[in-house]
């Protein structure tokens, strides 16, 4: 599924990267240098280009702003695991990663996405079935977000926590609310994976048998069970009070 | 709006109490003395009764099981500021109540109340205009805690904040991104109310300068903006965080 970026830095780079774009949209009636200067470029790579109105531009892009140009990409920041360790290390900070075992509603993956890039979260696995692809649903409900967030798209979640645990020391944090410890009584201020299963179905059993903690999200009320995106937020945000509280 | 409770209990105490039942919905081809019972009741105070499939009760009730009946009510959970207090005493909590100041998307104020009825806050006060109604959208968003939350309507959200001060001694806290502390370092633990804003606009000035403290949720992302419903569960559960804390 497509992936969308805007601004005119950001498209530069994807164009200068070689990124496989797909379709370009550029505001209508507008002369500017860096605009031409992108139209150039997209031409040479053979990239088409649509000159639309602001308002398709604001709806593509699901922003206020879009400076003039918003790109379609094939896979936008689908990248490997290395990557989103390498973007833990450039920030100094212990590894943080989200693993979404079988998210299927594209809201709540969109909504997953969009509290990941405000708590910081490195980067999220995903599997390649059983989940919701990341096309304009996610984009959108994401607020842009999944433009940014780094994604690994694995075919094995627990074959993949396996290998991470043998080459990235991280400790691997499960969502069940079967679990004993309270989420906010586990340590999540080392390299943490915090592995969060599907709406209303919770872990798969070989996923939930390779973490190394299962923390629960204590409730009290008549319905007892959260939205997906609800926990995930909360998980995010808990190691991130923890990782705070551990710097003061 | 229509509210819609289900399951056989509540709906006899619903008609025993005389509360306003506009549609009572009942399995189809069952023969069942307390089913029965509730449509001598129904017919008795003059409600109109369908008989209808289980699929249908299901889709009505956002439920897995709803015991044969489902009935759509007038007003629902709506009650007043008394009764809110009156639960935290009941349960001998200090008071932790919601005030939803111009939440507007159906589905972001059933995400809320999910949370809000998962987390035990004691109740959620709306304005009665710049408010989402609590429909059957919000019912199922809400997976059916829109049915368990108790709920108030206000006229004038800060002239309610102004009256709670003087009669219940409570200490208000409004989240704002431009707060200097963040809501993990403001104590929530005594009788608390959480004043979380409309949508992107965040709270109405008025509303704002009747908070006691102001309270930011850190995010280091691009997007730098949270769901509503992502924000206002992160508040209720830090507060029910910090009161387990205390009681340890």
């Amino acid at each position: 599924m497509p992936e969308i970026i805007y601004g005119r830095n950001p498209v530069v780079e994807a164009l200068r990267a070689k990124q496989p774009i797909l379709q370009l949209y550029v505001l209508k009636g507008v002369k500017d240098q860096r605009l031409s200067e992108i139209e150039v470029r997209a031409a040479r790579l053979k990239v088409p280009v649509s000159r639309v109105e602001k308002a398709k531009l604001l709806e593509l892009a699901s922003v206020e702003k879009t400076q003039g140009v918003v790109a379609l990409l094939a896979r936008g920041q689908e990248t490997t695991l290395a990557d989103l360790f390498a973007k833990a290390r450039q920030k100094n900070e212990a590894p943080l990663i989200a693993l979404l075992d079988g998210i299927e509603d594209p809201h709540n993956l969109g909504a997953i996405l969009r509290s990941a890039d405000a708590a910081g979260v490195h980067g999220v696995v995903l599997p390649r079935r059983r989940s919701a692809s990341v096309g304009a649903t996610v984009a959108k409900t994401s607020a842009g977000a999944s433009a940014h967030v780094l994604r690994v798209s694995v075919s094995n979640m627990s074959s993949t926590i396996e290998q991470l645990k043998k080459t990235g020391n991280i400790w691997f944090v499960g969502a069940d609310q079967t679990a004993e410890k309270k989420y906010t009584e586990i340590d999540l201020t080392g390299p943490t994976g915090l592995v969060i299963g599907g709406e209303g179905k919770g872990l798969h059993r070989l996923v939930r048998d390779k973490c190394d903690f299962l923390a629960r999200i204590p409730m009290v009320g008549k319905v007892n069970s959260l939205n997906a995106s609800v926990a995930a937020a909360l998980l995010f945000f808990e190691a991130r009070r923890q990782r705070a509280e551990k710097h003061e």
